[in-house]
This record gives structure tokens, C-alpha cells and sequence, in this order.
């Protein structure tokens, strides 16, 4: 297939480079020239604007959007839209709200431009391992691309297969591959929000843990109730027959080995959006959601000295009972 | 009566006062002569020793120690043990883990010594506005030392009845006057415990709620979306008619009024241990704590620039997605 | 002052029945007739509909909206909007969410009409004890209510004056009679769901303490560990002299003297809007806040019976170590 | 080698077999006969008691005690000590509270007896794919039981080994066998209690994801609002490529692929020690849980219908607004 793709940044790019891999044509544009001009050395087709991309793209023409969510993504889908016509399609394979995409695939609908919205895991290794794909849209469009999707997906590889999948009732086969058709417009950010929701709650489980670990060392404890673990072993061990073996265990392994102390880092911790989106999913459902909230809470709290709130305990404190604060 | 005070701190120097406005005797020791100086001044009667402190009471002797909870009290009652014989009466008014407490008890019990566990709240303002004291021990030692609990204890005052009291059902008529025996050696503590464990939650609730009033005028939200609150009025008008007030948001009111920015205190928050065995009793007994417990990691938090974990969360984001740590 | 009034349950009515008390004139409205009946019967003026409280008003009209948020709220502003003209004040004294203030505002202002909103605390005691009143809007309009405003207000009461207020340093002199004017149109209701907030928070941390306290007698403990707690002395107790007093440990000392076991209650916990809102807010703003989520969390979770994360935790237990699930 | 098994359940059974498998010899004892017997079926030799059993060791003799927690293991090791001597060597497999293990490595020590604690993860499975274990003790002891060791871990096999590892710094090469020596008499333990620790936050993490992802169909949003979504598929495409793959993900697809509803489940979540020690080591070395502390809560809770908290907030609601509870 031929496909545009604006955006060609870390996941844009080899978004592009695997399509290209698997035999698809790409058009690709970003607002840095350079990065086009990269691709393009690998054999991607160079757009000069969105109009050049679209004139270089077959009827039904379909854009892979891949930029930061928010006004980067709606100004382009809507500049793209403006070249669209009945059958065209576009995708957003960044991290944007859901609400935005039910929007937007209702606004696009009356012009009968297809909308598709992809949750696209995978990170800077997806080159190599494949994205994992979670999908909103109309089934027609969605099954327009699946060569694309197939392309991009892991496939089986050799991950183990589930047993009991697939004995009858309904499921998705390419979900074994790496890709699914979560519903319609919107679900697919929905389930990759949700992802990543899980994602900052695995993380700070890891981090509580192995701070834990470390503290064993720590001068809180008498001194013969202190170990000074490896944490770098640790990690590696827990990667081979434990419970808890994953893929963040995996990256946590790499980092440790690289250097135990981690003191390259001074951990003052981002969040993109999606964690914060979980919890108000979660608060709309009724659902609740302590670790995934605490896990988000942590990022906050990682990125400020002190809060002010910590400042009124302290006052609280010397207002009843003389107190004064701890050295630091 | 004539009661044995040992530390005279801010705590125990109070008590000494408020006794003896209503009457009582005191014999007053500390480690450090001057605090005994300033109470003989005030017509307590100085002890140059605990031995002297026993020669100068009646009998039964009648000690209460005020001192930080491990060590300082478990060597003070166990050398006042030693002077002892049976139907005297040690007092712990610090405190004390419970569980201490049980301990203690069952080895005096076997000199005949009775054990008493006084929780104390009250801080810098009891001496003003009375102690509330929870009380563990046998019923016949507490019943003697009552007309001093009776001074200590703030009494009905102008605080409100609460309607429904002592209608039947075999309620502590004391509590009304803001002391309760409340179990056997342990159980004082153990209430008092509680208490502080409460304390932390309910400080922490205030601390994140004026946070994200604060935060009304920050940076992260658009211009638009902001407000710039005046904390200290806020802090006044609910004292005055709304459903949370309480007399730590009175402290808060006077923290406010004084200097809205609260810029005298760092941040940096101590706990003195009873919440954290809160937290192990809630544990013990298999009661969630999601409240008490978040208010007291929130003051380990505070005493902290960065954790290991935080670190660690931002080598997993760079070691999936390429992310370099955000500018603080 | 004459003011009209729509909305009369619980709060409306006792709104009504406090400014008349103050010598103001209510004009009251109520789908529900025989609550406009009731309050007739007390002097006040009935209108048959909103036309007719319009003609009833002096100019400039007040209309004091006292109805639950969303929809009902949304509706009933509209309906008087069409009625007024420039100058006429709409007053939001409901639990209305602050960003639809700010919207009305902007909408209302086009035609010259002045909104405020009222976050009112003070519940079924309001009557009584006064309203704990933020208020947002403009200053000419916030001035012109006043009068009702200080009627309405607890005023200086018994309560203690905060030392060092009113220094120096633009303080709300009206903070002390219990309103302010918090700032611009969605202040007054932004602090109002802070409050509410705070209020999920301070009420959790009492019912965690008080599941502490009562668990102390569980068979989770060994027989010697117990202690069997009398709650209801504890909390009078703690309603003097200690540190955690609070008009919410009143109403908990007052429930607990009637009834220590508290079955006439199942124990399933609504929540009004406020606490999600406050978590929204906080998340906007970056902002940590751990217990207040976790207070509100208690409540969803209150209301199920067991979770679906529940049962997946069960079923990958099973999966890892053939546990089979405990008898409840 | 030849070793002695003590506990011959689930974990016990399989340790044996594995042990067989790789050409060691075992002698066995469980207090239940019939699982003796399956075990010599399987060219086990059968021990009658713990005397029959040393008398079938070589010297020294190795014991390896898999039982639960707590008082089976206390025992059972106390009566393995009175038939042992200096060089004998006893190894507590089991969950065992790691400060236990400091305690017994003591007083063994002083009949020159090696006390070895193990922390043993891989439930059902580790027959098949070996267990993760972390091992306290003295090295030599540690050293002498290697080859049972090596037998029991899972190996290199196919698990990519971590870049970066074994450059220089004294890394312990068994961690990619998948065992590590991780410091003297219960450090094993600890490390075990960590990971049990960070499992129960994993795990939480994965149970708040899938509710959400279920709540998305549910009445509390409006029906434009809601997804149905299959959390089969979901839990299958995650595996796949997404930054959130593990195990427990694994396992939790196999549950879904056998009946996406559950519903053979009740969500009543047993725990069994460690998570609670986690907390417990946490709050000692001052280090903030919040994650790891919200999975533990989410089980205690999981286990009772209603908390006596949720009555005292009914009452605290109905008290100051007059607010009934919600219909379940």
C-alpha cells in the first residue's frame, strides 16, 4: 500500500521504516526538513507540504498522523481533512484524548472522510519488535488497512501462544499478531490510554520496590538490621522464573547494569497526558483506582522541592505543639 | 494529691503547672537542673534525684513520666521499678507504643507495682485548655489517681453537649470532661495512637486541599483558567460555619494570618512514630488505611529531594521511549 | 432586601426562612407546591412561577437559584435569564461545577446580567448555626447582596477570633462573619469543591481510625491482643482538648452516643460531584493529592460488592499457584 | 547430591521432582502419608520421620524445609537442629519473615549448624520452567548446596540476556541462571518479600486497568460514552509487543481466553504475609508505598462487605446534611 506519514519524529520514522521493510510505499512530510530528507536517503517518497502529499497518494488516499496530541494533531488532521474527499482516510497514530477522536471521526463522517484512531505501543525498540496496535474506527477502513497493520504488528514471533484462545467465541484473530479492532472511533486511544494508565502503575510498583531494596542500606536502620543488596543482580534474577518478570523489569535490568546508582538521572519524572486521562476514565466510571492514581501522584510529587501543602503541616505542627522542622 | 513529675519539657512542665494551679503537689526531676529550677520557682518541690523523688512522696508514690517514647521512658520506669514496692503507681504519660505498655505492665504486676498509660493530647495549649487523656490500666489505680486526672483534663467547658450521651448504656460519664479509661495497660496508648494517626490524615487532607487552591494560580493552567485566592480568608471563613471546621484548621487560620506565603517553613515534615504503628495495627488487624497511610508517606516524601525509585521511573522512560528527564 | 427564591428543600427552605428572619422579603418557587405552601405559611411571598417571582421583585432582581447542579441548575438560570434584563443578578448558591459558572458569566454578561456564585456549607444546621458562604462574581454585585450575605453568614458567633488577623494586609474583613468574596464568576463554587474535598478527606481519616479502633477486638488478633473499645466514649473524648476536634467528630460522637454500632446504616457512600472535581483540578494543576483521592475512592468502592479486579487478582493467583479463593 | 525435603505440597512436590530430573537424590517427609508415597512412586526414597530421614542423609546432611510461614516452619526446623551438628546445613525454602531467619541463623550458628534461607518463586509452573530464587547465608554454605541450586533455576534458556551485564563490577554470574547469593541469613527473605511485595502492586496495577476497561460499558456514562470492549483480545494484543508485557499479563490471558466474565470467581483476595512486610520494611527505612500499600489495602478490602468506616461516613453524611445512603 502507499501511505502518508506526517510526523517523523522517534515513532513517526520507523513507523516508516518498517511499512518500508514490509514492502509499503511511504510519502512522508514533517515540519524539519532534515528528517525528511533522512527518510526520504531511505527510499521514502518526500512531500514538500500536505497538498504535495496528497497529490502523490492513490484514491483512496490514507495519512498516518503521527504528532503530539493536543493542537499538533488537531491542526494537522484538519489541514488534512480540508484535501480530503468521501473514501480518503486518516489515522491518528499519536497518544490524543478520546473524546478528540469520537469528535473529530463525527465531524469527518459528514464529509465522508474515514477516521482511525491508533494506540501505538512499542516505544523506540518498535522498529525491530513491532507496534502493538489497539484500533478505533469503521470496520471497512479498518480492514482497508489491515495490510498496513499487519506490516507493523509483531506478529506471533516467538511469544508464546494463549491456550484456550480462539476455541470459538468471537475473538479477534490478529490480536495473536500484535493488533486489534478495539471498536468504534475513539476506542483505540481509549485501550492505549488505559495501557499506559497500567504502565505508570507497573512502574512506580518496580520503583517503590527497588527503593526498598536500597533502604535496606539506610542509616534508619540499626546497623545490623541492614543489607547491601545488588540491585543490578536483583533485577536480572527476577527477570528468569519469577512472577514479576516483564518488559519494564527487562529495561530496569539494562539501566541497572549500565550503572546501579542510576545517578545520571536526578528523577524528576514526566507524564504525557494519558495517566492523568485514566483517572478521570476512572472517576467518570466510578471506578476506583488507588495505585494507578498513587503511581501519577509520584510523577507529580517527583517534579516539585516541596509542596506547599508539606509547609502547612509544618505550621499545623509548630501551631499545636511547639515543633520545629527536621534538618533535611 | 502529691504526684512525681520526671521531664519537664514542654509536655511534662505543663502538666506540673496545671496541677498545681488546681492544687495538687508536685516533686519535679529532669536530667537537665535549670527546667527543675523554673518549676521550684513556681513552688514545685525540686528532686535532686528519682531516688530523692521517692523519699519526698507519700505512699503509695505516685510517679509520672513524661519523656520521649523508647529508651528515655523504658530506663526511667525501670529504675523508678527498682525504688518501688507494691500499690505504687508508675504513670507513662508519653508516648509510648502500646504494645510497651502490656509488656511493662505484666512485669510490674509480679512486684505488685501498678502500671497506668496515659495518652495525652493537648500540646502547648493544655495548660490552658486542659489535656484529653486516654487511659489504660487496672480500674482501681486509675479510680485513685483521678482527682488529678480530673485537674488535667479540660472539663465540659463551653464545648457543646453532645446530645444522646449517657442516656443508658454504661458510657464513661469522665469523657464528657475529656478523659476516658479506656482498657486495660495498653489500651490509653493504644487510643492515643490512633488519635495521631487520625491527626496525620486530617492534616494531610487540609495540607493537599489549600495546595490545590494554591495551585489555582500556577503556571500550568492557562491564563484564563486561573485564580489568584487569598488562603487566609479562605482559612477563616470555614472556621465559621462550614463542615470542616476543626481546630487544626484554626491553627491553620492563625499559620495564615500571620504570613500567607508560609515561607519560615521548609517543607520538611516529621512523624514521631505513631502513625506509623497505626498503620501496623490497621495491618495487624487487615483494615484498609489508604488515607492514614498516604498522609504519612507523604512527610517520609517530604524529607526527601528525590527517591531511588523516581530515578529509576525515568531510566525505564528513557529505556522504552528515548525520554529524557523533564527540566525541573 | 427582596430576593426570590427557587428551590426549596432543604437548603432552599432554610435559606428562605434565615432571611426572613433577618427582616428580609423572599419571593419562593418550587416545582413541588406544597413546599411553596410551607414556606408561605411563614411569611413568605409565593410565586406560581418563575414570570410571576419576576414580577414580584423589586429592580434590580435577585434570584437566589438553590437547586441540584447540572441540568436542573443549567435549565433554571436559562429560564431566568430570558427573564431579566441588565442589572438583574442570578445568584448559583447550589454545588454547580466552577467552569459552568465561568461559561454563564461570559453568557449572562453579554446582556448586562450579573451572576454570582455561593458555595454555601452548613447543611441542615444552616438555619441554626448560619451559612459558611464563597463567593464568586463581581464586586458591584457581591456589594449589593451584602445585606443578605451577612444575614445569612454564622457572624461572629462564639467562635475564638484567629490572633493577628487584619494586621495589615487587605484581608476580607467579611471572612470573620463567615463569607468572602473569594474572587471572579466559578470562585466562590471552586473553593466550595475544595472544601468539599477536604471534607472527603477529614471524614475518611476519622472512619479509618475509628475501623482501627473497633478492629482492635477482631479475631484477626490473638485473643491477648484485643482490646474491646467503647467508640462512643472515645470520640467524646477526643471532642475535648485534643488535637483532632472538629464539628465532624461532633456529628460522629453524636451518631456513636445513639447508636455504637451504627447497623441502622449499611454503609454504602454516595458522593455529590465535588470530591471528582477536586481530583480534577488537582491533576490539572500538577498537583499531588493522594488523600483526597483516596478518600473519594473509598466511597466508589463502598457501593460494589467486589470489583472485576477483584476477580482478575483471584484468577491470576490461580493462574501462578493454584490458590484457590479464601471462604469470605 | 542428596538432600532432604520437608513439605511435600504443591512447591515441595516439584522441587523434589526437579531435583530428580537433574540426577540428584532426594529423601522425603511430609506429614501427610500419601504425599510421601506419590513421591517415592517417582524414585524418591521415603523418609518415616525427620530421625529416619538424617539417618538417610550423607554428611553433612542438607535439609530442605518448604512449609508455610510461621509456626510449621519454626517448629520444624527446631526439631531438624536437635538431629543435626556443626557442618550440617538447614534450608528454610519457604516465605519465612526474614528477621526470623536472622534470629535462627544465629542460634543455629552456635551448634555450628548453616542455616540457608531461600526465596522461591515460580508457583506451579517452576517445575517446568525452574524456580527464581534468592538465597541468604554464609558463602561457603551457599557455595556447598550449588549444584542443587543450579538444577532448581530456570537457566539461561531462552530469555535474552541484559546488555551491559558482567562488563566488570563484580556482578554474581548465577543471576542469569536465575539465582543469586544476595547476602547473609535473611537476605534471601527480604529480597523474596520485595518481590511478593511488588507482585501485589503489579498485579493492582493490571486489576484497576481491566476495571476500567470493563466500567467503560457501564451505566454511569452516558450511552454515547460507552464502550464494549473484549478484554480477552486486549489482554492478548498487549502481550504482544507493548510496553507492558509480563507474565502476570500472560497469566491473565489465559484467565480471560477461558471466560472473559470471571464469574468463577468471587473477588475475595487472600495475602499471605509479605505484602504486609513490605509495608512494614518500608515504613522502618522511611521509605513512601504508596502503590505497593493501595494492593495490599484493595485485598483486606476485597474481603469484607462493608467497612464499619463506610457506616460512620453514612452517619457523618446523614448527620450534617441529612443525606440517606444511595440504594446499592
Amino acid at each position: 500500500m502507499k501511505i502518508g506519514i506526517i510526523g517523523l519524529g522517534r515513532m513517526g520514522g520507523n513507523i516508516a521504516r518498517r511499512l518500508m521493510r514490509a514492502g509499503h510505499e511511504t510519502v512522508v512530510f514533517d515540519r524539519n526538513q532534515p528528517a525528511i530528507e533522512m527518510l526520504a536517503a531511505e527510499s521514502a517518497i518526500a512531500a514538500a507540504s500536505l497538498e504535495d502529499m496528497k497529490s502523490k497518494l492513490d484514491a483512496p488516499a490514507i495519512f498516518w498522523v503521527m504528532l503530539p496530541a493536543g493542537d499538533p494533531t488537531e491542526q494537522t488532521v484538519t489541514s488534512i481533512a480540508a484535501l480530503c474527499g468521501a473514501g480518503d482516510i486518516i489515522i491518528d497514530g499519536g497518544n490524543s484524548f478520546y473524546k478528540d477522536d469520537i469528535r473529530r471521526a463525527k465531524t469527518l463522517a459528514e464529509k465522508g472522510i474515514r477516521y482511525i484512531d491508533v494506540g501505538t505501543s512499542g516505544g523506540v525498540w518498535g522498529l525491530e519488535r513491532g507496534y502493538c496496535m489497539m484500533i478505533g474506527g469503521d470496520k471497512d477502513a479498518v480492514d482497508h488497512i489491515d495490510p498496513m497493520l499487519a506490516a507493523l504488528a509483531p506478529g506471533l514471533g516467538t511469544i508464546p501462544r494463549t491456550p484456550g484462545r480462539m476455541a470459538d467465541d468471537g475473538e479477534d484473530a490478529r490480536a495473536e499478531q500484535g493488533y486489534i479492532h478495539a471498536g468504534p472511533a475513539g476506542a483505540g486511544h481509549f485501550v492505549k490510554m488505559v495501557h499506559n494508565g497500567i504502565e505508570y502503575g507497573l512502574m512506580q510498583a518496580y520503583a517503590e520496590g527497588f527503593d526498598i531494596l536500597k533502604g535496606k542500606a539506610s542509616e534508619h536502620l540499626a546497623e545490623d538490621q541492614r543489607f547491601d543488596l545488588n540491585l543490578t543482580d536483583i533485577a536480572e534474577v527476577w527477570r528468569r522464573g519469577s512472577v514479576i518478570s516483564s518488559w519494564l523489569l527487562d529495561l530496569s535490568a539494562i539501566a541497572l547494569a549500565k550503572d546501579m546508582t542510576l545517578e545520571d538521572f536526578t528523577g524528576s519524572v514526566a507524564d504525557s497526558g494519558e495517566g492523568q486521562w485514566t483517572i478521570d476514565a476512572a472517576m467518570e466510571e466510578k471506578v476506583p483506582a488507588n495505585v494507578l492514581t498513587a503511581a501519577l501522584f509520584a510523577r507529580y510529587r517527583s517534579r516539585v522541592d516541596h509542596t506547599f501543602g508539606d509547609k502547612l503541616l509544618s505550621a499545623m505542627r509548630y501551631g499545636f505543639g511547639g515543633h520545629v522542622e527536621m534538618p533535611q
